[in-house]
């Protein structure tokens, strides 16, 4: 954990240097990516069967080694504990109204000069959702995936996931029972994703494929991109706190942890404008740090990724705040509203002392799938509009043409598109 | 120009042929993308203009070789001929109306467990648009990326094009003016995307790149993306025309024209339920291509990828249509609503005899800029969005959190993730 403070000189240069730190792998995976993306576009399921072999232990003999059937996935939810299955509910629920309230308005309209005009949304025939093997399977995500995916409007929604030794997760099948999935396949790393993007005589192909995976599975999406819809580029992810005096370090401490459990390349910052709750925070971080079961990976993130940084005044945290255009954003103050209006670039933020960011991991509705890595300066969480797409229309008649025709016939001419004029200059005889 | 028959047997296996027929060029320029973006990102300015020098013969050495000044730009505005003037002044101004009219609403709500919920939308702070050089350079475009964006509210809007021995486009520089662009460089190729995307001295990075380009421009936006956002992945693009025979055959003829004329690789296709006036349309465009200037590229095109198909029915169209997913759809018939319905996959509708596809190039409003090459299945047009990133946001307090906390915890304990568990349990007490 680094600790810096905005008055000291250097803390510009600092500071800077933390915006730009590389917290991302540097292994290079995009030749191997494409080497397997080619092979399955040319050998198809035969070529997933080798990869599960070979990666995951896991062989593609007969038809129960390559599917999950939606029965298997019943018995799992069936299966379920009951205060966790109340836990799934509420938070699908939650999620799904939250995502229905947010399906876009067709539009359909005639302007002044009588033309119509206006687009139509509709969702994608087909998603695939890829969901990982081992401890990153978690039945939260395949809920913030998949019901944004089915609330869009999609018929075929299909998962893959690897399942090492043949083993599967009861909570991810659980969740996708709850979350309406149609197919589950059991293959994973970039062949999955290229199974998905071109398909296989087993595996029909989808048009947007989102979800998390390693290093392989973002970068098979990111060379698919074009083929089909992705999400995102996903990176590292990150939490920043905003957090005046007047919060419980112990609180403060937890929600930093929140985030560094997840993986040794997450980031969690405190800023705040008193160097004693600094302290304390601190003091509370590595207290809590030993009595973790996620004690080695959270360590491991706040040791190399974590910051603590000092302001004259919670207000100048705002600048600092769009330059590091964190996933998540807590403002743990007592009026959030200034903060949350000066702060242009965040995934997700979490308003005052009682909104952990733990709380939107779950139940709170919004999407957990949020721009990582310094991307909420360009990018959105997952919505439903990334499983739609919207189709424009434009109809004249004979007095609307008559009006904004020849405009048209000028441009096409400066432009050098005889064939652009003379399909308006025939109508407008 | 191929012809096939719904009828006959075989027109499925041809049809199928033709939908997945590969129009983009095989160059693989990946390779080369990479080494130039890494340049620029390594030298900057320098590798600018050793590229500049190289490929545009254009020598960046003062300031008025890298910059097109704001002056320059109202000067090829104010020496504009009066009608092309008005015509500009037409499309951007129903331009900006169309793109006004789609931006999105921002959400704030409470709701029955007193969770407050909702989303902002913000443009990002700065966009790049590519800009060709050459006979692709077109008005029309600039308008079409630059407009969206400004009504976005996007404060730095930078264009880069590259300029040949040195020469611009009076035209586009107008329209620069007319839409409000803030920068011109005069760098092009993938060394420019570079450039937008990594910053160099002179040119400060942007946060989302857009605008059409060549295979070597496409590529870099590809390999960038994550980076920065871009708009899509541009292919060759295409045109749909479903006609029945009350159509006259020589307006359908230059509407097939207008999409030809564009490129070797754009596709011209036709859908019509009568053989009678298929011939009729097929002697047109024979007819008008020996009179176009662009006859060269419009003849190319429409040997190599013209087609005209005939079918029972016109509502027999539509899930060719869909397969096809064309930028592009004329409906040429008397009522072209069930059609509109029924197609699911398209750019962009064009309705009734009298709605020329050139129409919606220039002044009808909603936006040129579409999905290409199939992609339409998945992608929509530039639209605003394409500029603005959502912020999602929740607020609890102790009730809220006491009404959907405890499922967070279970969740939580369920996934593996302690702290997470814990920064909730810590408020619950």
């Amino acid at each position: 954990m680094q600790r810096l403070v905005s008055s000291d000189p250097g803390f510009a240069a600092a500071f800077d240097a933390l915006v730009n730190a590389r917290r991302e792998s540097d292994a290079d995976v995009s030749a191997d990516v494409a080497r397997i993306l080619a092979d399955v576009k040319a050998r198809g399921d035969a070529a997933l069967a080798e990869y599960s072999q070979r990666f995951d232990s896991h062989e593609l003999a007969s038809d129960c080694d390559w599917i999950i059937t939606a029965d298997e996935c019943k018995e799992a939810y069936e299966a379920l504990d009951g205060e966790l299955r109340d836990a799934l509910e509420l938070a699908a629920e939650r999620i799904r109204a939250y995502h229905a309230d947010q399906l876009p308005a067709n539009r359909d309209f005639t302007d002044d000069a009588g033309v119509r005009q206006g687009a139509i949304w509709r969702a994608v025939d087909a998603a695939g959702l890829y969901v990982p093997g081992g401890r990153a399977a978690y039945p939260s995500s395949l809920l913030m995936n998949a019901i944004p995916a089915k609330v869009a409007g999609v018929e075929r929604l299909v998962v893959v996931t690897p399942t090492p030794q043949g083993k599967t997760n009861p909570l991810v099948l659980a969740a996708a029972h709850m979350a309406g999935v149609d197919e589950i396949w059991r293959v994973g790393g970039a062949q999955a994703v290229a199974a998905l993007a071109y398909g296989t005589d087993r595996i029909a192909k989808v048009d947007v494929i989102t979800g998390p995976g390693n290093a392989w599975v973002a970068e098979a999406k990111r060379q698919l991109f074009g083929v089909v819809g992705i999400d995102m580029v996903a990176g590292p992810s990150e939490i920043l706190v905003i957090a005046d005096k007047h919060n419980r370090a112990d609180w403060i401490a937890a929600d930093l942890l929140s985030q560094a459990e997840h993986d040794p390349t997450s980031q969690s910052i405190l800023i705040t404008d008193d160097a004693g709750f600094a302290d304390a925070v601190s003091a509370q971080v590595e207290a809590q740090l030993v009595e973790l079961a996620t004690c080695e990976t959270a360590t491991a993130s706040w040791n190399a990724n974590g910051a603590i940084i000092i302001v004259d005044n919670v207000a100048d945290a705002a600048p600092l705040a769009d330059q590091l255009a964190a996933e998540h954003v807590e403002l743990a103050v007592a009026d959030p509203e200034p903060l949350l209006k000066a702060i242009r670039h965040a995934g997700s933020v979490f308003l005052g002392r009682m909104t952990p960011e733990a709380i939107g991991d779950y139940v709170a509705g919004p999407n957990h799938v949020l721009p990582t890595g310094r991307r909420a300066r360009f990018a959105s969480g997952l919505s439903v509009l990334d499983f739609m797409k919207r189709t424009s229309f434009i109809a004249l008649d004979d007095a609307s043409l008559g009006r904004i025709g020849p405009a048209a016939v000028s441009l096409a001419h400066a432009e050098g598109l005889p064939a652009h004029a003379k399909s308006v200059e025939l109508r407008l005889k």
